[in-house]
């Protein structure tokens, strides 16, 4: 089907508020039925356009890893007198604080599930490679062999992940920012001085 | 109310329904009519029991948080001969075994959202306590103070933790678990090179 103005303009209606609603209610809150109201379209032709409600989910949740990128991009320009150890800190910390302020859209990216037999999505991978190359591209000198390369960044990424999901599901309210900070230091030093040598 | 035998029998069904069902189906299944028409017993006699049905899934996750620690614990039974190395790595490989193994129950644990103003019950913060002491075990000789040793378990924890996290929910198939066992022996090994030197 060629793409009309019409149903290019109920994607972006729809996305947006779809958006809208994650950021301030949380993913349950997303419901075929509420999205085509305020959509002003037929729940049918919202499928029309994103195949079920899972498909508009996992466009939402591109556009906040898009979000993301941004802002880790934003602070890799700092980058180029920083140390490896101050570089992984960085991104780890813009990481932590987009998921504490940005928490019910952050939460959606890591909280939405299909059914059991379908999978992930190949742009949803591919928006994943695009904020794992920041971490890559740390430590390439240290790691040449793309493969591995790819795993260890992959395992950082992990790390901090779980550290930060953690810290912001347990809610420790005042000393949440102090706290996850610390373990997010203490990590990427024990990650920095773990590392493997820069190769010459 | 004084424990009667009628209320305690119905407080180990409906536990039992409520496991039973996360296990098959995962945590969006587990409703209160469901358990209730199950258990053979009023909807209301389940609430006056439990308070909620929050209240049926934090003792479901208890539980499952029960028997996780048991496995923990069997592994750790194994230490005295091993290193610091092998032992983070023995307890991160168990604990990633649990989590595949026992895929909806583990993720039920960490997926589950009271109100947002609903603090985490105490004894959940228990049960995470008692397992991240295991971890706090093997490093104690390099941590001798409480709350250093006691974030840095966490961190470490975190770090294991959200690795899992991503594997599992990716759904690598076939590839998880030698990719996932490859993550994981990379971030213990560097945790294990840059941990602290045991004090004397």
């Amino acid at each position: 089907m060629a793409p009309s103005p019409y149903r290019e303009k109920l994607r972006e209606s729809a996305l947006s508020i779809a958006c809208r609603i994650i950021e301030a209610e949380g993913l349950e809150a997303v419901q075929a039925r509420r999205i085509a109201k305020e959509a002003d379209c037929a729940v049918g032709s919202l499928y029309n356009v994103y195949g079920d409600i899972d498909g508009l989910i996992v466009a939402a949740n591109s556009r906040t890893l898009a979000r993301l990128g941004e802002i880790l991009n934003s602070a890799a320009a700092t980058f180029p007198a920083a140390t490896t150890r101050e570089r992984l800190l960085t991104l780890a910390l813009v990481y932590a604080r987009f998921a504490a302020e940005n928490h019910h859209a952050w939460d959606a990216v890591f909280r939405h599930r299909r059914a059991d037999d379908t999978p992930v999505p190949a742009g949803y991978l591919e928006d994943q490679g695009r904020l794992l190359a920041l971490i890559e591209d740390v430590i390439a000198p240290r790691y040449p062999n793309a493969p591995e390369r790819a795993r260890v960044a992959r395992a950082m990424f992990g790390a901090v992940h779980g550290i930060v999901s953690l810290a912001v599901d347990n809610r420790l309210g005042g000393a949440l920012r102090a706290e996850l900070e610390a373990q997010l230091s203490f990590i990427v030093d024990l990650i920095d001085r773990g590392l493997a040598p820069p190769r010459r």
